[in-house]
């Protein structure tokens, strides 16, 4: 009998109906033969519900006591799941995020687990309970505060549990089928993948992809627990994500892998990502000297500012200036701005440009490694569209672009279709070869 | 520098304003020069909300995890306030009573308290932060479970914090001015008393004054913490509740003790009291052997039920039946009938009756020690009022009667005006020599 974690996000459990729909979910699993461990999300808009209470009473309040508060959300509905279990007639156990051992850092509205130990979830599996967990939180190692982990914070809870507990499998439930090869709502013709790997998976939740969050998708591949997304709407399979880009065969085209199954082929991408979340930040006339650029760059992580895309022009010879451009997260934007003006003086460069009417679009694939030519038929793509390209920013599997707000819809179905994913001119997008 | 606990239940903390009317109040105390801990309830009609929630999803959840969901109220309210303090620029910090120590029994929804452990609020006080700790609520001893203290529970928390912490003062906050010799609603001309004794306090809480609740008062006289119910609308001073009717002068008619001011007249009565939250239940027929009625009452302790007021008749000489007669919480009646009833057989009485439509009135006071003949002044009043006396039941500072539901108003107005308490016609009541 092996251990099954799912995750109900805040949509799957937004009322007493959808938690009782979930609890008869968890009994299916558990009827099946498997232990059952759920992290779960707070229900619906409470979150926001509680954050505006917060703002109510305060404009700026303090992080410990919004993590206090915010947690009181999965406190609910994990009870509430817990009593729709036992009113199936099987036992339900709820735990919060200490009491699960879900240890964290001390870092309140982001904190990252660090370690995770579920004696009292091993011995409530022992006894015969389904376990359910308040995902979003934890307990910090050396203050014992109570902390939240930020956006993806129960995706990542369960994703934690499942490698604590050795689970087989970390099922992730959503309100769509799975992950696809384009955001659905712009590209009609997206398909759903049923296979995907981290290094993909992390590619695409980097670059846009809200279905699994990037922190989530690391913590999964660092401990190899194989995540299924689905929808907690049907019974159909979703979404595999397990397995290395290191385990693809690389020369796929015509000579299939001997873990290939036969008439099958390694796609070359695996989808088209978008994100509109991102500001575009430019420091002009920046001198070009060493370390000018570094001091920069720690004062935006002293301000906890994560950057994205960065870019830096040659030098102009006659001047010796350069111009350094990044993008950051919108919500970050008056912050970095902030923190930057205050050094203008002492690095001494001219300006401070910033532009959040942009989007990236981003392609991913494992096989665009054995594939050149990848770039210039993206690329080439976008100029039919009339795209015009502002950054570019490349890894192994991936290349993102910059572009204007207004044109991401055109950028992601020109890419989509220019790469045939489109539903009715391909088959199937099936990754071989990507183990378990 | 002393300790001050405060208490505010949850019409004091029923929205965002009503939180930052209570943070100023506590802001006050902390400006004084105190070190402050505040137990907090939760949020208006939040607890109903979740009860609510909870029946939606199982018509009986299990008590564990009721408790799991109940005590999220008070996490979000503690959370408020310690925010809306914050935003006076002071310092708070709040805990939930398992962080702040509160370690209770195992039985969830009325759990005991059993011993608090403050090293994280005296660490907190130390630190020079205001404490904010969620009422209501403890982790049980042995199986770590979060439990819920039951009715009154914020107020017993308060009680046992002071007393952990060595407090000067219990401070509990609520919407009236303090604790008065009937409800102003039944009798406008009811006063409020100035002091009253932990005995006294005990008989009015057990008698239907729902001002304090019994548990606390208990716990506050077995530690001996003055308690101080004031309201938290008005800088009025309230009611404080101390000392012992030991250390009351028994005579005092015409010669004041030591301790008391020249012209203070020991007051007989303190207060009228009246419950109507109580049924009547007889078991009609009981064969007078021994050991009949222990069975009774065994069956009934088994099912967690309080008894009030027990009668027992002398048996008929020629049947050897009696009559046994008690009185319950009313939300307790319809368990007690089925327990009684599975033991009909086994005992052989003959029939059980159930009255929901009683009330209790009781008369109340330290001075009825010395002064024979209130009984029959009460009596006599409530004669006068045409009202009819179902049951009765004494202690050494209390006389209860059961009468009419319909006539408990009449009743308590009566004796109200027979032992001249009504504010026209009394100067002050005023208690001499109950201590600090």
């Amino acid at each position: 009998m092996g251990i099954v974690v799912q995750k109900y996000g805040g949509s799957s459990v937004s009322d007493a109906s959808a938690i009782k729909r979930v609890a008869r979910r968890i009994v299916e699993a558990k009827k099946a033969g498997n232990d059952v461990v759920v992290a779960v999300s707070a229900m619906g808009d409470s979150t926001d519900e509680l954050l505006d209470l917060a703002s109510q009473v305060s404009p700026l309040p303090p992080a410990r006591e919004l993590d206090m508060l915010l947690t009181s959300g999965e406190r609910i509905s994990m009870a509430l799941v817990a009593m729709a279990i036992s009113d199936l007639g099987f036992s339900a156990r709820s735990f919060t995020g200490s009491q699960a051992g879900v240890i964290t850092d001390s870092v309140h509205g982001k904190a990252k687990i660090i370690d995770v130990t579920p004696g009292r979830i091993s011995d409530a599996l022992g006894d015969g309970h389904i376990v359910i967990v308040a995902g979003f939180q934890g307990v910090s190692a050396d203050t014992k505060e109570i902390t939240t982990l930020g956006r993806g914070g129960t995706d990542t809870t369960a994703v934690a549990l499942a490698a604590a507990l050795e689970a087989e499998v970390c099922e992730i439930y959503t309100d769509v089928d799975g992950v696809f090869t384009a955001d659905p709502r712009i590209v009609p013709a997206a398909r759903k993948l049923d296979r995907v790997t981290y290094e993909e998976m992390l590619e695409l939740a980097a670059c846009g992809a809200k279905i699994l969050h990037l922190r989530c998708v690391e913590y999964a591949r660092n401990h190899n627990i194989p995540i299924h997304v689905r929808s907690s709407f049907s019974q159909l399979e979703g979404t595999r994500v397990s397995g290395s880009i290191d385990d693809l065969p690389v020369h796929t085209q015509g000579a299939p892998g001997p873990e290939e199954e036969p008439g099958m082929e390694q796609a070359i991408i695996a989808g088209v990502a978008h994100d509109r979340s991102e500001a575009k930040v430019t420091v002009v006339g920046v001198p070009d000297k060493v370390g000018e650029a570094a001091r920069l760059f720690e004062a935006l992580a002293n301000a906890q500012i994560n950057l994205d895309m960065i870019v830096q022009n040659v030098s102009a010879a006659a001047t010796n200036l350069t111009d350094i451009s990044f993008t950051l997260p919108r919500t970050d934007g008056q912050t970095a701005m902030a923190a930057l003006a205050a050094l203008q003086s002492v690095v001494g460069f001219d300006s401070l440009l910033y532009d959040d009417k942009i989007g990236k679009v981003s392609l991913i694939g494992a096989g665009m490694r054995s594939h050149p030519g990848v770039t210039a038929k993206f690329f080439t793509a976008l100029a039919d569209a009339g795209v015009n390209i502002g950054m570019i920013s490349t890894s192994e599997i991936r290349i993102s672009v910059v572009v204007d707000e207004d044109d991401v819809d055109a950028a992601v179905a020109a890419t989509h279709t220019a790469f045939d994913l489109d539903a009715s001119e391909v088959e199937a997008v099936v990754y071989g070869g990507s183990g378990r």
